[in-house]
């Protein structure tokens, strides 16, 4: 692959291989592992059917998030080696906006990599970076995937885990726990499984909800309290497959052209 | 991840995972680039879009690319790093079954990843296998990329190239050659630009085409170019794309539940 620097910035897909170079290169850093490449393609896919945009359910879903965040007694923001890789700066600055600790989750369990990432986080400023000394187990997962921190993911009421696999949303779910996710496919058990699913690529979901947790802090508990009793995540899943419907059914007629 | 071994075939999701340890394997072998990796989630992502199994629209395309390499006087199979980890035994097979070179091609050209693809290819029993030596240049297309040879790809009336960038193939179609490719996009430019697309996954494309060579070949070549004439590339994009539309909507229903 060309180095970044190669790719011109009027290059139609510009965004698409930025991102795609930013794993590649955290797979070189030992911070991604071969499997989130693989996980990288398939956002890259479906965030096609949507047309790369941040569409209103999206929107929407963004929006209870940082309701959800702002209102959450111990939040915690779970990191994996593809946010590592994609978004670590901005899972930072959300962290520290809302005084919640990071926690390195990864889905191949390797010290080595868990270590990586959690210094990552702690060179960009985090605070708390939970993850390469976990003490706590989450039931219902075998061994490796089942390790948390306490004072982390094991005692949140309100646990952020963007890309997160089916079997481990679902056991947070649970343990009781609220569960915001980012998963671009609204079908998938993490998205079906999750308290609010956020249906968009990471690179823009983040810095959204850094611009949405700025913008509601100042709104009353009692008002993001109403924004949250509205939310409707089943609603918002089938309005984002709706949108790829809608988005294909106009690809399909340019076939035609 | 685990190894192959350890992924039991009952799994729901076993082909899916095998499809995807080989590339890592293929990764670990030096044959399959990193970004053969994110190709591969790409893949998979439009696969699950289609209910991964071969669509009447595939079927009739891997029909009409049967006739066509049957038909043809210099057919030529063009093998990347993803088809190299994939389908290696089965492009061998087919190249024997139609008496037609192989040729390596790969998009981030090393002459060691060509030169270890060639031999995989030449351990599996092919006969005569182009790409480590090329001696012509296709028009168009940058220096690495261009890269072909006389009596492979150069010269080829009739070119198999699955898995191929868009780029490429208009190169090779405005150098009067009949395209025949695999890709799970149908509104990718390779799909538009191909004059067969077979919108499959690569590993039930070849164990079909194979099939279908044996149960055509005694056909006369009339009723191959009866069959060729009546085969309309456009429409079965169209009905690619409505069997994706279709599959979501179902899936979508199922939300409800």
């Amino acid at each position: 692959m060309p180095a970044l620097s190669e790719v011109p910035r009027t290059h139609p897909r510009y965004a698409s291989l930025m991102t795609r170079e930013k794993l590649v290169e955290g797979v070189g850093r030992g911070i991604t592992g071969l499997n989130g490449l693989i996980a990288q393609g398939r956002g890259e896919a479906l965030d096609y059917l949507i047309g790369e945009v941040t569409t209103a359910p999206a929107m929407e879903a963004e929006r209870a998030a940082a309701a959800m965040l702002l209102l959450a007694e111990g939040p915690v923001l779970s990191v994996n080696g593809n946010a590592a890789a994609l978004v670590p700066k901005e899972m930072v600055a959300l962290a520290n906006k809302i005084g919640a600790p990071l926690e390195v989750n990864i889905f191949y369990r390797t010290e080595e990599r868990v270590k990586k990432i959690a210094d990552l986080l702690r060179g960009l400023g985090a605070g708390t970076v939970y993850g390469d000394e976990p003490d706590a187990q989450i039931p219902g997962l075998d061994h490796a995937r089942a390790k948390a921190a306490r004072g982390g993911i094991y005692d949140a009421d309100v646990v952020f885990v963007p890309l997160e696999d089916g079997d481990r949303c679902e056991a947070l779910v649970k343990m009781g726990k609220r569960v915001i996710t980012v998963d671009l496919n609204p079908l998938s058990r993490t998205a079906r499984t999750s308290t609010v699913t956020i249906v968009d690529n990471v690179v823009r979901a983040l810095p959204n909800l850094i611009s949405l947790v700025d913008e509601m802090a100042g709104q009353d508990e009692a008002e993001l309290r109403r924004l949250l009793e509205g939310y409707d995540n089943r609603a918002v899943l089938r309005r984002s497959v709706e949108e790829m419907i809608s988005h294909l059914t106009h690809q399909f007629s340019a076939l035609d052209g």
